[in-house]
């Protein structure tokens, strides 16, 4: 026996994303004992939803149903029309929810069913949050994070490579500039290694490495895309963010961000999903250290390594991972422009090349051939290092840019920066003895970053660099005059360089 | 410095209720760093509401902002005006709420700040449901849970009885019919105790004492006339939802239920602040224990009774608990009306009357005359017996009733019960060996309860009764023929009675 209301339907033009939402008055809801977030089958002639129920006393009537737009258009229903309510129960997922809550271990099949139910918009927001604050607060297991990370490559889109070694590389970030990527994919993909390389755009840093790889060719490609670029150069540098790997976690993005949620399951299964869905099987971290990093002592780096081999041993993935210091920009350049013409100048060996740079690249591609068998143990860094030394690395990043659909020619000059500029000047003389990464990354991103691909910053001096009073530590650059004067306002306020 | 944007205004024709909602384009929100549940001042001309961010690339523009109904109404905004948007921090709350996922011990002020926030609606759902959960799963200090409490109290109303003696009682419900406040209220109030008693209506019971009250009186009186009424006749059987004793508590109930979390401290601080803001000080609590009741074993109903101890005595209320058989229903009528009829035959002594009813009632009316030193202890039940024998009990109640704006003469056979019924028959003969309050609950909520008065049933046998085969176990009533039909399946369908 079901229970089945007859309500006339009235549109809401606002889409709400995530779960189908539809809107009940509150007094039909409660006659008949239904609540918000409650679901309901909502149908119309031979099409159905299944929504969560908001619960209101406005906008509509007793008599009325509110559907949003996105409902709205799968009913193909029309003002005023009679659409049919069944009130059905809560997804199976929000049991085990509520089971990991009161801290017993999730099986496999039921980790499948809450992920299954994310990726299909099945939960509300609450339901999600509560996930992830169970995840938080009890944490999940070795067993429970590896069924976690099944469970997404399962619901997301794969590589399958089919090959026996596909290197990778993954850094925990929260280092601005920081683009060893792309010094590290056009190495190993020169010496025959393949290498499909996923990045991210930005999410609070001044540009991720896909938005910086922007600047040279395309770099959202579908996944048969992606195999023909890798097939035909050994590797890619594109936008994660144009397939999807790991859907569900995206999905939770959202309901993390209010309180700066990471669970630590959550993120391994996150990296680790996508490591297992571009069938990589040689993969290393780089683990920066730093006040305003993610990792913030050598502990946590060390704790977060053993984590991550842990669970890659259950996939089968190699790993190495090395422990970087954190706690200053790799690269002179931060922003997506800027960063770019970084990467130009240590392929072409000028003499404005960042050596940080080049040094962080060679090294993690060095432990990365190693790791892949392709350099002996000690050796890799060297090989590495020759690679752009004989223009090999920059020929295979051009191959790289022509297959992404870009242009191998561009030059550094040919990157623009923004027309307003401000220099930053030492204080006084002395030495630096602090760099605020934090205080950098908002300046960036107040010039215009990632948006604005000619934003961003300049540093001409460092971390235990000596500096005169008046001279230029870094130079701002925006293409707006309202947001250079935002980023100096910041400049002024915040600690960004200390001088001792 | 502030960043300031401005957009035109457009109308989403959606009241959202708690927190104010504004949505931003989502190419809009990623060029501005803004971000979902990221808060935002909007404003018009000398008027601002403070609201959280929904990101969306539909049904508005880059640059519009949608302003949902209820923040329209307080700017007094036109379509397509300028209103100005500035980003601004979070709540200060979300941090404490982080703090307490970090199990770390909430401050006074801290939880001050928490519960001040969800009273004036300033926190998203999302970072409700994570306090909850915390609440759920590391659980809350008796000193948390003490200034969980008193931040209750101090956001909502208070009664302010001023007096010795204010009686009081409590039920952690579970258990259909259990009609005793409106039995324990008049015994009370004609031995000269204040009792100004508020009750719940149904939230997923048949009916709450609120909604059986109603058939006699009104029952949402504002303090003053609560105040009246009680210094008229001693005491008062009121809505508690007319009142805003517990606001936090109210706002919070919506992300609870969900996954049906009842985190203990919430539940707690919740029942003990509408003591507090009703000036009760000595309270008695009925557990009643139950296979289907919210306390399951003897030991969790122990645990309760220390736990309501420990914290009433940091406010000094005097506390008695009753630890009772909550596994059949109480009185024979489910349903406001018939409920309303037992309770007036409890107290005209007619021989209907459910003597379980009448003595569950003066049991605990008995032992809060005595907590309250009008009874010696071990006469209590006496003495309460004698006002329903003397008619004094039932006279209070008229009393009450008139104050209450209700007709004091109104008789059992004036409460008309639904046209419609059908009877529960004993399938075979035997002893009853168990009965079902959940189905129970269920059957009389699809006749109807508590929206319709004359909807519910009547129970003639009981657990431990004795019956023959075919003979009436209980007749249900609804007015409502498809109703009745619904109950009708419910009945077959659940194991509703057993018979061994």
């Amino acid at each position: 026996m079901i229970n089945l209301f007859k309500l006339k339907a009235k549109h809401i033009e606002v889409a709400t994303g995530g779960i189908p939402v539809i809107t009940l008055h509150n007094e039909f809801a409660k006659e008949n004992d239904i609540r918000g977030m409650d679901r309901v089958k909502i149908s119309f002639k031979n099409k159905f939803v299944v929504a969560s129920v908001d619960v209101s006393n406005k906008v509509i009537t007793k008599e009325e149903v509110g559907i949003f737009d996105d409902v709205w258009k799968i009913l193909k229903v029309s003002k005023g029309e009679i659409v049919e309510i069944t009130p059905i129960g809560k997804p199976e997922s929000t049991k085990y929810i509520r089971k990991k809550m009161d801290r017993e271990e999730l099986s496999k099949e039921e980790i499948d069913t809450i992920v299954c139910d994310i990726v299909y918009d099945r939960l509300t927001d609450v339901e999600m949050a509560s996930f992830v604050a169970a995840s938080y607060i009890i944490g999940l297991s070795l067993e429970e994070t590896e069924n976690l990370t099944r469970a997404i490559v399962n619901t997301g889109d794969t590589l399958n490579m089919k090959k026996k070694v596909v290197a990778d590389k993954h850094c925990i970030g929260g280092v601005p500039g920081n683009r060893t990527t792309m010094i590290i994919v056009p190495i190993l993909a020169s010496l025959g290694v393949t290498i499909p390389k996923t990045s991210s755009r930005s999410i609070t840093s001044p540009a991720g490495t896909a938005d910086t790889m922007e600047v040279f060719s395309e770099v959202s490609f579908s996944i048969d895309e992606i195999k023909k670029i890798v097939k035909k150069t050994n590797g890619c540098i594109v936008w994660g963010g144009a397939v999807n790997f790991a859907s569900a976690d995206d999905k939770l993005v959202r309901v993390r961000h209010p309180l700066s949620l990471d669970p630590e399951g959550l993120m391994l299964a996150s990296v680790m999903a996508k490591k297992v869905a571009a069938s990589s099987n040689h993969v290393i971290f780089d683990l920066p250290i730093g006040y305003e990093a993610k990792l913030q002592s050598l502990g946590e780096a060390r704790h977060m390594e053993r984590e991550f081999q842990r669970l890659a041993s259950r996939f089968d993935i190699k790993t190495k991972t090395t422990i970087t210091d954190g706690n200053q920009p790799i690269g002179k350049g931060i922003g997506p422009n800027l960063e770019a013409r970084d990467i130009l100048w240590v392929f072409q060996k000028d003499e404005r090349a960042p050596m940080d740079l080049r040094k962080k690249g060679t090294i993690l591609a060095g432990k990365l051939l190693e790791l892949c068998g392709v350099a002996k143990s000690g050796d890799g860094q060297k090989i590495a290092d020759k690679q752009i030394e004989n223009g090999k690395a920059y020929e295979k990043f051009k191959e790289i840019i022509k297959a992404q659909k870009g242009n191998p020619d561009i030059q550094p000059e040919d990157l623009e920066l923004g027309e307003y500029t401000c220099n930053y000047e030492a204080e006084k003389t002395g030495k630096i003895s602090n760099v605020n990464n934090l205080a950098i990354s908002k300046i960036a991103k107040s010039c215009g970053c990632p948006t604005d691909k000619e934003a961003g910053m300049y540093i001409y001096k460092n971390y235990g660099d000596s500096v005169n009073e008046g001279e230029k530590i870094f130079t701002i650059y925006s293409r707006s005059e309202r947001k250079i004067q935002r980023a100096i306002e910041i400049m002024k306020r915040m600690d960004v360089i200390q001088i001792e």
